[in-house]
């Protein structure tokens, strides 16, 4: 039998998934696990995913760089923002990060008591996961970090996008994952476009400017997979 | 400045929506909805939605009928299986019927405490349920009822559906909305062909044989808006 691939689409709805044998891969495009992806092929040591600004202090005083943003700002005090390329920088190399992410760290906490292994992806290596996801035989559960509890339309095309790679080999029973498949499916010409017409939603509105946004949706810059290990987040040997 | 208009895919997920001067429209296309709006439609008095077969059998004691099913089987004593036919016979005429629907009762209980006002609504029903909210200036929350606490499909093409006879006079903000209304777009032309494409999901494996599914996905049957008094549904005067 194959095995099964779901998409979750909130955090809130993890606890109606049971994650015994299931390998949970979480995403949080814009840009938590972008940021992650790119810091940890370029050298990062290791990033610890906490959801305040008082723990990323904290974990400050140890020698860790302290990362996340609060209303489009960089925190003060905070060797990085949530750009992608803040976390590709040279003097990053070698760094232990801590960074502060509400959507995602809530993702990580609430799989972990029963999933069998957390992955944290991103467009930029979602090659590299589908490859390793067809390398072993568990179920998979995909977690749409989203935005306060709400799915997010860029991590649902994730979610699809990874669905579709994975679909000869897994079986999808859930109507959510039908619904991403769709989703990514009219999108996949042009994921920005897609995304920029959808750009009157509240929480889209900063999609123009800079050059995140396009690097975020950027598929297969990295052949790397990211594992939770402890508490901590490290490319997978 | 246009009301909103919110879907919310999972009634798991209400308590992330303010619904003070809000419009909460539940709908459980397949099929508690569906059977509600066909029975008061077709003269049953009034609908108390419960939980569980034990609360039907207590209201059944009162004079009610028992209405519901489990595993597709209807229940032993009770008067009504799930089917919109079984509420639309002669003899319902008149009566009140108390209905055991896990999704949808769930959904009318959380929102309760906060909502302005609870409607009831399936497909047959949503040119009226559509007129009524563009009679207000009021927000609207279509809750998607779905299925142990997931997102089910046919729920999320109806949000879709009287999202966009809404388009005009309201504005949609977030990304849930945006999928609900791409996901009618795709499957409008042929709605059960759309849903029968995605029938090998598990949930959707019986939607062939009978006449049930077609007539829960067709339009406009009956000119009528079913609203939450007290615990029960009735026709809106």
């Amino acid at each position: 039998m194959k095995p099964t691939i779901d998409v979750c689409l909130s955090p809130e709805l993890i606890s109606l998934y049971d994650l015994t044998d299931t390998i949970v891969v979480v995403t949080d495009v814009f840009r938590a696990t972008s940021c992650m992806v790119a810091g940890l092929a370029n050298g990062v040591d290791h990033i610890i995913p906490v959801m305040t600004v008082e723990e990323c202090r904290e974990l400050q005083k140890e020698g860790y760089w302290a990362a996340g943003e609060r209303h489009a700002l960089q925190i003060e005090g905070f060797e990085l923002d949530n750009s992608p390329f803040s976390y590709m920088k040279q003097e990053a190399k070698g760094q232990k990060i801590a960074v502060t992410t509400t959507n995602g760290t809530r993702s990580i906490v609430l799989a972990k008591p029963t999933a069998e292994e957390i992955l944290v992806a991103s467009f930029s290596n979602i090659t590299a996961t589908a490859n390793y996801l067809l390398s072993k035989t568990k179920n998979v559960l995909i977690v749409c970090a989203g935005w306060k509890g709400r799915p997010g339309l860029e991590d649902v095309l994730f979610a699809g996008a990874l669905c579709q790679k994975l679909n000869d080999k897994f079986s999808h029973e859930e109507d959510s994952t039908y619904l991403a498949l769709a989703a990514y499916d009219e999108s996949k010409s042009d994921m920005l476009a897609y995304l920029q017409r959808a750009s009157h939603l509240k929480r889209l509105k900063n999609l123009n400017g800079g050059d995140d946004i396009p690097f975020c949706l950027m598929e297969d810059q990295f052949n790397i997979v990211v594992e939770l290990r402890g508490n901590a987040l490290y490319v997978k040997d």
